[in-house]
Formats: C-alpha cells, sequence, structure tokens
C-alpha cells in the first residue's frame, strides 16, 4: 500500500491522474483563485511607500480578524517562529511559566519554554479533551509565592481536533500577573476569537489556515501588558525581536525582507473574509464540522476528540485499517489529501481539515470519496448514510 | 519632492500609470513569468510523497548552485534569519568570533553576535572597499592563544557595492581552527561562489536575489566541520536548529511547515539557472555590471565603491540632489524602483541592482530613464553617452 507514492522522476503524473487536488488536511490550506491572482503581481520592493500602504490595510484588517486594538507584527516565519517568538520576547532564563498541554502543539510550547532555559511547569490534558479552566485555577493557586510569569494555551489543537476555552481561560489568568499567550495558528478566522475582549496579551497566527494563503508569513498581536514584560525580558533574540518590529510599524515597515508576495496574498484574503464577515466565517466553520461529524459517525466511524474544534475532524481508523492505507488510497483513487496523526497518534488516526477556503460541498465531496474507500477496505456501515445525513446539517 | 508617494485609498494608481513596475533594486528582484506560473500550483502538504519528491529536486539543485556536496537545509526565512541560524548553531556564549565589516550586513553579524552574547572581534573595512585578506590573516594571528572560532564575512555586500574575495579569505581560515562562515544572500547566483573548493563551512542565502523568487526562503549549506562545531555549541535555538532540520531532510521534510509556494518557485527558478549555465549566469552578470558602470561613469557620475560586485552598481548622488528626489522622479516618470542607500549612506548615493530576472535591454532602459531625469535636475553630462558606452559593452 503506498500512500501518494510517486515516482521522483515523474513528479507530475500524479496530477495528471488527478488535475483536482483536494488539500483537506488542517493546514496548509487551499488557496482561493482571488489570492492567486494577488499575489501574481509585481513585487514591489518592501521599502517603497506603495508598500508601507499596503502593509497598513493588512495590518488594519489583522486587527479586526484577532479582534484586537494591539499591535499587529509580520514576519516571514511559520507558525513555529511566532511561538519562538513569544517565548523569547517576553521571558528572561529562569522565569516559571505554566504551559497547558493538549496536544502536539502544547508539546512544542513546552520543547520552545525548555529550549530558552525556562522553568516550564505543565498541565498535561488527556489527548482528545480540551483543558477544564478550572484546572488552570487551581495550578494558579498553587504557585503563590511562586509567580508564574505566562499561561501558554492552545486555541485550536489540530493534532487532537479540540478547542480550548481561551474566553474563559482569559478570566482566570487575568486575575494575576501572568501573562496570557495564546497559539491561535489553526484557530483564527475558523473559530470565535476575541483577543481583546478576553484578555489574551500574544496571539499567533500564520498565513495557512483561515487566512487561505500559502505558508510563509507568521502574525503576532501584542498587548500593552506584554510590552511591559517585553521591556524586561532579556532572553536572547534577533530576528523574531517583536519591539524592533513595532518600531518599524510605526512607518507601515517589517524589519526584514518580507515574503512579500504572500503579503499580496493575505491582502487579497482579509477582503474575502471581511466581506463574508468574521461572524459568518467563523459560523461556516462551524456548519461544515457538524456536517462532517454527522457523515462520519453515521458511516460507523468514531470521533477521536471529545470537545470539538470547527477548523478539523480527528477520526480513528476503521478495525484493520491504518490511516497510511485509508489516507493512501483515497489520495490515488481521488486525489484527497488527508493528514496523519501527529506523535502519539502517528498512523491510529486521520484528520480531514476542514479550514479556510472550503465550501459545504468540499464536505460531501470527502464524506463521498471516504464511502468509496471504507467499502473497499470492507469496512461496514450503512451506504449512502453518511452523505445523507452531512447533507441534513447543510440543507437546514 | 516625493518618493513613490501614493494615497493609501488609491494603492493601485501608480500601477495606472506605470502598468509595468521595473524592480532594479538589490533585492527583492523580478520574478520571471515561469516561475510565477509555477507558484500557482495547488499548494501540496508538505508532508506527502510528492512534495518530499519535490524537496530532493531542490536540495540537488542547490548543491550545484553553492557547489557544494554539504547538507542543504531550508527555512521560512528572510536571509537575516539564516544568519542567526548561523550564530546559534555553531557558537557557546562568549565564544571569541572575528567579523570582516565592510558595510551594512556586515554590521547586521555584528549585532547578532552581540544579541547573542559573543565575544566579538571586529574588522572594520572602510565602507567601498573589499576587505584586504591579509589584515584577516593578520588578526588571526595576533589572536593566537585566544582561539576565534568562527570569521563572518559577507560575500557581495550590497549596501556599498562591493565583493569580497572568499577564495583568498578561505585559505587563510582553513590555516586554523575557526569555521568560516559567509553571507552569500546577494551573491549566490549573481557571482562565482563555489563553497568547497574554497573551503567554506556555511553558506547563507535566501530566495529573493540571484534566485529570482519572491522573498519568503533562507537556505543553509554546512559543512562536516561546522557540524562537528554544532555538537558542541549551547546557545539556544528552535525555529533555526540546523540539526533537527538535517535530520528531516534525510526524509525531505522541512522541520516546519515551509512556504510552499516559493518552493515551487525555487524549482522552477534552478531549472532556469541551471539550463542557462551557472557559469553563463555568473557572466551574465559581469556584463550587466560593466555595462551599467559603463553607462554610469560616461554621464558624469561616480561610483561609490572601488571593489565591484557584479550584482549592484552604488552611485554617489550628483551634486544638489538627493537619492531620495533622484528615486522619486524616476519612479514617478518611468516607474523604476532603484534602492536608497542604507545606514549611513541613506540620501548620499542611490543603488541600481542588477542581478537575477535582469538582462543587457534592462541596463539600457535603466540608462535611459537616468538621462532624462539627470537632464531634469539639471545634471551637466554628455547626453547619449552613456547609452552609447553601455551599448559598447553589450555588443563587444
Amino acid at each position: 500500500m503506498v500512500i501518494d507514492d510517486l515516482d521522483n522522476e515523474n513528479l507530475y503524473e500524479i496530477e495528471l491522474n488527478h488535475p483536482k487536488h483536494r488539500l483537506m488536511a488542517p493546514g496548509p490550506t487551499m488557496v482561493p483563485e482571488r489570492v492567486k491572482m494577488a499575489m501574481l503581481r509585481s513585487i514591489r520592493h518592501h521599502r517603497s511607500q506603495y508598500f508601507a500602504g499596503l502593509l497598513e490595510q493588512v495590518r488594519d484588517g489583522l486587527r479586526e480578524i484577532f479582534r484586537t486594538d494591539g499591535d499587529i507584527l509580520i514576519f516571514t516565519s511559520s507558525g513555529t517562529g511566532m511561538l519562538e517568538a513569544a517565548v523569547q520576547n517576553f521571558f528572561s532564563e529562569g522565569d516559571r511559566v505554566l504551559v497547558v498541554n493538549t496536544g502536539h502543539f502544547g508539546d512544542r510550547w513546552v520543547r520552545i519554554c525548555q529550549a530558552y532555559g525556562l522553568t516550564v511547569r505543565v498541565l498535561e490534558v488527556e489527548w482528545g479533551r480540551a483543558v477544564n479552566p478550572k484546572l488552570i485555577e487551581q495550578r494558579l493557586s498553587e504557585e503563590v509565592g511562586r509567580e508564574i510569569k505566562g499561561v501558554f494555551v492552545t486555541h485550536t489543537e489540530t493534532s487532537t481536533g479540540i478547542e480550548n476555552d481561551i474566553e474563559e481561560i482569559g478570566k482566570i489568568v487575568r486575575e494575576t500577573d501572568a501573562l496570557f499567550l495564546v497559539d491561535t495558528v489553526s484557530g483564527l478566522a475558523t473559530s470565535r476569537y476575541q483577543m481583546d475582549e478576553w484578555g489574551v496579551d500574544v496571539s499567533l497566527s500564520a498565513s495557512q489556515k483561515g487566512l487561505m494563503c500559502p505558508p510563509g508569513l507568521g502574525f503576532a498581536a501584542v498587548s500593552e501588558k506584554a510590552w511591559m514584560a517585553n521591556r524586561r525580558a532579556t532572553l536572547p533574540r534577533f530576528y523574531f525581536d517583536l519591539a524592533s518590529a513595532k518600531d518599524g510599524m510605526a512607518d507601515f515597515k517589517t524589519p526584514w525582507t518580507p515574503a512579500i508576495s504572500i503579503i499580496y496574498g493575505v491582502h487579497e484574503a482579509i477582503k474575502m473574509i471581511l466581506s463574508e464577515g468574521l461572524e459568518n466565517v467563523w459560523e461556516r466553520h462551524n456548519k461544515l464540522a457538524m456536517a462532517m461529524r454527522a457523515g462520519i459517525t453515521a458511516m460507523n466511524l468514531t470521533l477521536f476528540s471529545i470537545n470539538h474544534a470547527p477548523n478539523v475532524t480527528v477520526v480513528n481508523c476503521p478495525d484493520g485499517v491504518t490511516s497510511k492505507e485509508l489516507r493512501g488510497k483515497i489520495l490515488e483513487r481521488f486525489g484527497i489529501y488527508l493528514a496523519d496523526g501527529q506523535g502519539r497518534l502517528k498512523d491510529r488516526v486521520f484528520r480531514i481539515g476542514h479550514m479556510g477556503y472550503v465550501d459545504k460541498l468540499d464536505v460531501i465531496a470527502t464524506l463521498g470519496a471516504l464511502e468509496v474507500v471504507l467499502k473497499d477496505f470492507g469496512h461496514i456501515f450503512d451506504e449512502g448514510a453518511g452523505l445523507r445525513e452531512a447533507l441534513d446539517v447543510i440543507r437546514g
């Protein structure tokens, strides 16, 4: 069984079989034609007034999407680079921090904090569940006298398919002096997020998820409380120095040469998101997720997660079929790319992303392909039920 | 006088006046149509076998272009991020290093080394001149007993328009235990560069210069000697961790989500470069530079630099005209973007980039525009002489 097996000398062969590729992964995601067209425009110099004007509009749009009046800083980076920036810029060696670990991306934050010599307290949450905010309250109260300087939480954790309750956690963290830092790399523009109202101090995101662009840009949104911590923070940093990025943004400049074509793309994607309406974008993702879950469970498959994020559905593999086999077959027969499990879930689950440039019929198409492939593998289920249930959600 | 003044509500107005934008800056540079077309292709997941096949070809191509058998590591980053990676991955706090500072990008390396607590020795070179390799030999011999662990040099320094003699410097550094680290961000695929033959241990570059792509990707090429130093290096690092990037490249994976569309672009650009022939690419840049310098000096303008790089021409502003005025006028009238001076040269020089997707007639067009604008400013020169001299070089 091959997974998207491809002879290196024949890189384009699979495209001849399936000229239409459906990237149903939880990032990177599909890119709208409008965004592609925008990215074709001539490269303008990043120190030109023209580019500054563009960057101002991107800044303004991202403020609306993060729901913040704070500073927006833009880097050529993946989301992980922005997580590192959140550690480097607000803390000093030995600082005590609390990482809420609800999956692969919580793990990543633990590793970054350790790489920079922080004293890391980890609230381990069973994979597939969101954190109970009361446990954070309890951990913070246990640490009295040993000041926790930052609480790190993942908004939507695509490795397990859960969403943490950032609003409730914010109410708890704001009662302390700790900074509240949120990885909303996959959450932004896919699930409700209100940085300022929820008391988030530092939000991190990237271009290739809800923002419907190719990967290449990372974003940090920073509150006043965070800037105060920044002035005391002594960890070494250069490329991801947020304070110099802030200085540059006063003239709508990035500190280093940015991924200009992707800035063009984000500029266009923001227009698409705001014209659809951010609330409608969130509602669309909710609807996609409900339809997908209804279809999946009607096919006699089970969901891995208990608390569901609206941008990804994590499905336990049916008995006797590995994720690699199932994903390989669906790619081979239909040109649909689903994601494998990450870390300890590798080959045990498959992950269907429905974020960004995805509509209701993409869900139906994916379920249709899955139905064909599941039957091939001898999975027992009520044929047609998955599509019927999903259509009921879509219709309703 | 405005420089590319642009009403923010009318972002596209300047394009109506000048639908053809000529970006004659020393990076970012113009992007070929073939590369743009490649970047339009559907986003493929970075953990797919398809993408691994692509990455293998990019790795192989970059090895040819760096002229190395060493490891090639790919990051979503600007060139500066790769300079930081070169510091983080091979040194420990307090290590003594020598930075050869021939301009703005030499300065940048000094600042990064200082940010990470290295003991930085700086060989200051007058701006506009290449370093005399004998001075490096002298400095290294003065430091006997106080081991210099790394020598940092900029290959082509676009702020001043010079090129350092990497081959000669390599002969000196290889007599010591120090690593030889070279910023060839602008030099790669514009000027002769032979990493292995010249004894370079770490080479850094990026996508938006000689590689003719939009900015977004950084590249590091690493020798065996450098990996030995890496194992002892204790500076904190995560996103730019080269050893984990090396592990990933064993399966043709990047550690984090890469700028996929720009990988497509680099894949295509490599094909263009290798089909032109790397030696021919270098020779083309030489010819462009000779034609540009012949034209500029025939227009009664003077060059800022003494030792010339083939990818940029740095020109002293004529009496009574600032760089801002001259660049603003040439943009306004002809849609050509020239770069300002950097750092201490701001407004005193203007910089004409001729790297990447630039041909002989782009040089002629730029000189033509310059002739018109210089006359408007009342500059005294032999009209027509610049174009005539440049054409003579091109013809010859």
